[in-house]
């Protein structure tokens, strides 16, 4: 960052390009800060387990010691898919919509989780009358829609968020998801094809049919994240990568979903190998090639609820668990404070 | 419990062992309603995971439904072991008292969890003073020092309580739980002997022949989870026993903490083996042999984080899930009110 301002938005693929090549790194000041604090703290070394590392995590991410979860901010991001005339889904098209009036009414699952975090919800919908082209004949994004979905998510970042929960709503884009991932990682579609909604059987091998099919078309883009994510994504996907990127400028550390979010992530990671170093994973989901494609990642997820509903309910239900780790590490008496004799 | 009371203690251990074969049973009509009301709710079908079956469980052993989570309490047990003499833990045994002072004064981990998970914490500090007897050499307790202990658990669990996160402290008391599973399961002393705060190496080694000796001198105790509770445990893990048992009989749902916590659940188990349906593995914690346990125990835990700090803290960390299962289940539109297609 170096005294330049954060973008609010990017114009074209070059520049974002450019951009997350440039992303700011870790604050090692404030890493130091939460380390050195640590083992102070009233209890054995290092007993407080992943609790201890996530709190570091958001000192180091957050830029700051101690880090703080006053706004704590949840977005979910809706897109409609051309490929779902593929018959790649269990519901229909209009339900993304309906789900997004239901997201709005407060009557989905992250509405309660949100609400039980004690995190704001807020739904992008994108552009869901005019889904994008069906990827197994062209792009699923022009440049220009691209770019927009992006710019969307990166505006869709507040000033002064703590920890941002990302994930979507879109009836068809686990397909997305999975053609991401095969064009991205190599293997088999099938690999990387699962039931989403609840397909199976023959509906689900003619799924990664048409996932292999989509790859097959844009094979020549694969070894490019970003040409990955326009041509095999959808809007929402776009957006997150956005989110993702606007929380790294803005030192906002960032929450994953599930095999959705984390699909379009990837594109990021396949530009630049630290850009999802801000991010934890909150759940490995039931969504069978979740956990290969988190494995890929290097990321090893806070919970396994054997959830797959997206509309980032697994980002929800993390959020208390980034709350305990600050409590224990913020509000803990030291050894001193609380006259316990520490380790012989 | 068919019109009887609810006993507020036990007069020894052979009516405890009445009392166990005797506990009430799973509530079928609450289950029902919760089952009725699940594939309802605007999302595919068990996508929610185990946030389902969560909240299926509450109804179940609450009794009734929707359950609630009004009040949520924690009890952390504390007890003192005359074997920590044979050197097996890394802090000494003045510790666990200065640590109860730490939990009454608000500045332990737990004391962080309950306040974020909104329960009430209570610690019930258990004749500290008065260290149980090196049960390498004799019991650890008498019958009456035993039965003593197990009703002060039983009268930690207060009417009206929805829900129990049951944990420990005491210095040395993981000695005592893996003398316990050995004495249960069998295997290698070894097999069921670990860190616990922090001990390595040639302690390590010496702390599981102590785990051996215990169990050969008290052999012919094996059979009996109650004999080997008294004779190889501690009081804080026949209070934890205690609390976990009136949990049962006034249909409260139990959260279990780590291993020593685990350890006294499974002398239950020993004893009847529903006897912890109504219960919870809160965490799998880093102190090995707790996963081994769990297996031993038929439970799948709620949270892997590494945590091996005991305190009730993995289950107070877990709470916040049980109040998402509930809040989804309670809270979420059905398809019909929200005006969602549902499936093809």
């Amino acid at each position: 960052m170096n005294g330049t301002s954060t973008p609010a938005a990017v114009g074209g693929i070059d520049e974002l390009r450019r951009l997350l090549q440039e992303l700011p790194g870790p604050d090692g000041t404030a890493t130091g800060a939460a380390r050195a604090r640590e083992p102070q703290l009233t209890k054995p070394p290092g007993s407080l387990g992943r609790l201890e590392a996530i709190a570091e995590w958001l000192a180091t991410w957050q830029g700051r010691h101690p880090p703080t979860l006053d706004s704590v901010q949840v977005r979910v991001f809706a897109g409609n898919h051309g490929v779902v005339a593929k018959g790649v889904s269990a519901y229909p098209a209009e339900v993304t919509a309906q789900m997004v009036g239901n997201f709005q009414a407060g009557g989905a699952a992250v509405n309660q989780l949100c609400r039980a975090a004690g995190a704001t919800l807020d739904v992008v919908a994108l552009e869901l009358e005019r889904p994008t082209a069906d990827f197994t004949e062209a792009p699923a994004m022009t440049e220009g829609e691209f770019i927009i979905a992006f710019n969307a998510g990166m505006a869709s970042v507040p000033d002064g968020c703590d920890l941002l929960g990302v994930g979507e709503m879109g009836i068809g884009n686990t397909t997305s998801a999975a053609a991401i991932c095969h064009a991205l990682f190599g293997g088999a579609a099938g690999d990387w094809t699962g039931p989403g909604t609840g397909v199976a059987g023959a509906a689900l091998d003619a799924k990664a049919q048409v996932v292999a099919d989509a790859v097959v078309r844009h094979a020549a883009a694969r070894s490019d994240g970003l040409e990955v994510l326009r041509r095999l994504g959808g809007r929402e996907l776009a957006a997150m990568a956005g989110a993702i990127t606007a929380a790294r400028l803005k030192r906002v550390p960032v929450l994953l979903d599930g095999y959705v979010a984390t699909a379009a992530a990837a594109a990021l990671q396949a530009v630049s190998t630290d850009a999802l170093d801000h991010a934890l994973a909150a759940h490995v989901s039931a969504e069978p090639a979740h956990r290969g494609l988190l494995e890929r990642l290097g990321k090893t997820a806070l919970l396994e609820f054997s959830m797959r509903l997206g509309e980032a309910s697994g980002a929800a239900l993390a959020i208390p668990l980034v709350r305990a780790a600050l409590a224990c590490h913020a509000g803990m008496a030291t050894f001193a404070e609380a006259g316990v004799t520490d380790k012989d």
